[in-house]
């Protein structure tokens, strides 16, 4: 069997996840690792190919770019303009759309392929909302998030002016509505009642109930496990009350880097362009024949 | 907009709530249902071309076959051969590869496309097993039936000898493991521990925990809910316990045959072949704009 050449781009904590599901994937053959800093090799690094740019690593088939959000449209334009794959877990819902139809001109341009915000939400849930309504299109969806770990809440409130650390835990209270649990530890001088209101008074907070805990150690709280439910109540041709749910619980950069993983096998199948994990044939994120595959999941 | 011209070929269970699910899809325009008797032409068909073979209703884009499981094979080849997509919901698991494969000649050869056993189990359920492996590719996935009327079971019991009428209930004990519920309306002359022996003992029932009941009125019973409730535990690269559920309760014949025409309406994208649910990317199921429904899904 020739193996899929992949790269981790970037290694912080989604690309430590992103090791384990590349090394428990027998089609993919790590290639290397390439982020900023290659002095810093960890143990489990020891035998790869650690390297400052994808070029040094020879033929790479797909990158998994596991660098923050905001970095990944002009990380993925090099990539792909060296007609590499890429597949990221690009999370800002509205400029998703933006991202895709930017990224698919450089793929065509290059023979590559794209499969953007493949985590999972965006990602799996992505694909679950899109059944429900191949299921029963008219009715409401809701996606109700945690309890569990909100790292772009949490950046949001340790970047207040006296926290030292800061922890936001998203509570699902139903029907898509959340409550926001945010943990602080303070610098010395730091007032909790002004970074209280400072906190809630923050766009990332404003519009939910949120409730400030002040804690001595924000590190003592920390747990990667996070969760959806999904309802959706529709209507099937002319008939009502079709009840679907999803849920799951789960580590979060765990399922995270190993959805990637299954997109990245994916992008071996797909013509150039850049693509939606909802415009890919959901077989395609796993290994193996495909009659085999039909005969056991169908 | 140019609409899907579409045919309902049989006009039984499906095929009624196949035609409620044509008439609420504003892409779709109805062209004409096609069955045997056509001198029998109910209310809810006044106003449509109702003909004994499908060449008379001049263009079709895609036939929904409603037709029994054991029909649609040659049912699908002949359609396939005159260039029209078809869409079934055939529903013997072990013998779909078969039937793809077969079909995805005769598709090929006449330009057309067929989706296969796309309703819920073979159907939106299969989707929902590959994208748990997605997530997790190890571990073990149940798929827990019912409560709800198990067709297939039914039938079987009304075969045997002395039963006037039956009707099969598939009661979910966990862990794919199911009760079967049989009631039966026996004839006059027949003895109820004779026919329970039977059942029992025919292979539909015999590796099931199978209890009979024997009632006045099968009618009285019938209620076409069902539902499904999966569960997937398993390992994200070396991540273990990721916890993944899905259920749902609905009306049988109404989410089929939704599914069916989700299904139709993705034949429109497809290069010519015949394909499982799992080989279509799920956006295809679903009317409008890609960027507006990446923007509201993904």
């Amino acid at each position: 069997m020739t193996k899929i050449k992949v790269a981790i781009v970037g290694y912080g904590n989604i690309g430590r996840y992103a090791l384990e599901a590349v090394q428990a994937a027998e089609d993919f053959e790590l290639v290397g690792v390439v982020r900023r800093n290659i002095q810093d090799i960890p143990a489990e690094l020891a035998g790869y190919s650690v390297v400052d740019q994808i070029e040094k690593l020879g033929k790479v088939d797909v990158a998994l770019l596991c660098s923050p959000t905001r970095a990944i449209g002009e990380l993925a334009e090099n990539i792909l303009s060296l007609g590499i794959n890429t597949v990221d877990s690009f999370d800002v819902h509205s400029d998703i759309v933006a991202l895709k139809n930017r990224l698919d001109k450089v793929a065509k341009a290059h023979d590559s392929v794209a499969i953007v915000s493949a985590g999972w939400d965006p990602g799996s849930d992505s694909i679950m909302r899109t059944l429900m309504l191949a299921m029963a299109p008219k009715g409401v969806t809701y996606t109700n998030f945690g309890p569990g770990m909100s790292m772009g809440h949490s950046v949001a409130a340790k970047a207040v002016e006296g926290v030292r650390d800061a922890l936001s835990v998203t509570i699902p209270l139903g029907t898509g509505v959340h409550r926001r649990m945010v943990y602080v530890e303070l610098e010395k001088q730091a007032d909790f009642a002004e970074v209280s209101r400072v906190i809630k008074a923050d766009k990332y907070f404003s519009s939910d109930e949120t409730h400030i805990r002040q804690v001595d150690s924000i590190d003592a709280l920390k747990d990667v496990g996070h969760g959806v439910h999904m309802t959706h109540k529709g209507v099937s041709g002319a008939t009502h009350n079709q009840l679907f749910e999803y849920s799951m619980r789960i580590n979060n950069p765990a399922l995270t880097s190993q959805f990637m993983v299954s997109a990245a096998r994916a992008t071996m199948k797909q013509a150039a362009g850049a693509f939606t994990v909802i415009e890919i044939p959901p077989v395609h994120f796993l290994q193996g024949d495909l009659d085999k595959l039909i005969a056991k999941l169908v």
